[in-house]
């Protein structure tokens, strides 16, 4: 298999560096290629602006149209270009981010922002002019691991956890990104208690890291619902037969009781 | 009242821009003072690195700790320092954004993971030495309210659309920033089908911001659980007798029924 492997923290001697260590050894020794945008050390831009289209320039800057079109006429900037080819040449992404306000570090998001472009990732069309999404779309057939640490103790991030459950927390990139692009994401590999981690215990997490990568074929990704499904609606509502008096992002896996495994 | 305005929007000749213009020109009406943080204007950082810190270099980066020592030691960057002069000053807090992959555009994600640094917005202790979070911390007293424009239909954020509801897909932000340092959040104020946008629905969504904004004061906020009011045991997690049988993101809310007014 071919891995893309997305760092997004500022510093190689941390315990994600060792977690991303571990991680290219165990593809080596698995005999996966694999390629590694280290977005600090590439100094990646995070922010998306004019800069980011060549040609003529925009009197009104229209980001998704901007970009729809500067990827349409090859005329995206040099580094977004070389992501879309890294992410084309991909059969799983691993992205892998230290969990700063519940969400992607900069630097990562303005990778999602930048990178995933209409016409590229999302808003291709099907034979008969279907927009394909969820589930489908310009990423399809890829599977996505999520590689986290977290500082707060996991019992926080269980089902009745004060922070909600880590894959709700992650339903903007789980499903709202990845399986929005038709990715088929896999339960999110979560590093509790970061901030106050033994050795012992960032040996066990570099152990845990391996192993799941050593599954990583065999695994079974979240199972959301396709959009074209027949369980939505043409208001892209569920269809009120479809898990009848169920709501909020928990409606949108089809086994909203299976959690993430530990 | 005092009100900051951060906006994070590439482009002021935008809907956005309208949006921004008409929220101004109402605080000014109301007698309400206001500062503004155009963001792109500003040239604003996203991304945290070593330069945010003044001072000895770091042999090794650690992100949360750095901060809160360049905090303490009044060496943080002059950037993020003004920032937090202004967050100190505000009675309201308002962050204007398109929704770009379900989240925050890269420049207001950098400026969470920024200026919201330990020691100043979160990390704070009681007298009896319990840590303040989830309605009480360093920001406790502000309320906060969400402007955004998203390009989908309103259908697909109800209770059982695709993307999710907005308030549950916003949890990061409403609940694991805003509430988690002690703001008050708001409903979001959500305009829909920004992609399809025609004059009479720019002029009615302005409308609707201006009628919100005259509301700031009396309006009731999202009603999530204090973290200290008795409902979570020593793991924070939900007591038994607490929503029983609820699990998820909305069983944080008090009221997990009361859905965002339209």
């Amino acid at each position: 298999m071919r891995i893309l492997w997305i760092f997004a923290h500022p510093e190689r001697h941390s315990l994600n560096g060792a977690l991303l260590d571990e991680g290219l050894r165990t593809l080596d020794a698995l005999g996966h290629e694999h390629r590694v945008s280290d977005l600090y050390a590439m100094g990646w831009k995070a922010v998306v602006d004019a800069e980011d289209f060549r040609g003529p320039g925009h009197e009104r800057l229209v980001v998704g149209a901007a970009q729809e079109q500067a990827y349409g006429q090859g005329e995206l900037s040099a580094d977004i270009r070389a992501e879309q080819e890294k992410l084309a040449w991909a059969d799983v992404v691993v992205f892998q981010f230290p969990l700063w306000w519940f969400g992607p570090p900069a630097i990562l998001k303005g990778w999602f922002d930048r990178v995933l472009v209409q016409g590229f990732a999302f808003g291709l069309k099907d034979a008969a002019g279907t927009t394909l999404r969820y589930g489908d779309g310009g990423l399809a057939g890829k599977r996505v691991l999520i590689v986290t640490s977290v500082g707060a103790r996991e019992s926080g991030f269980g089902p009745r956890g004060i922070h909600g459950p880590v894959d709700e927390v992650l339903f903007p990139l789980l499903h709202g990104t990845f399986w929005y692009t038709g990715m088929a994401p896999l339960a999110p590999f979560t590093v509790y208690g970061a901030d106050r981690m033994t050795p012992a215990g960032a040996q066990d997490a570099t152990e845990a890291l391996s192993h799941r990568l050593r599954g990583l074929s065999d695994e079974a990704p979240l199972r959301y619902r396709h959009e074209q499904g027949g369980d939505y609606d043409d208001e892209l509502v569920l269809r009120p037969e479809v898990a009848p008096g169920r709501s909020g992002v928990a409606a949108q896996r089809l086994d909203a009781r299976d959690r993430v495994p530990a």
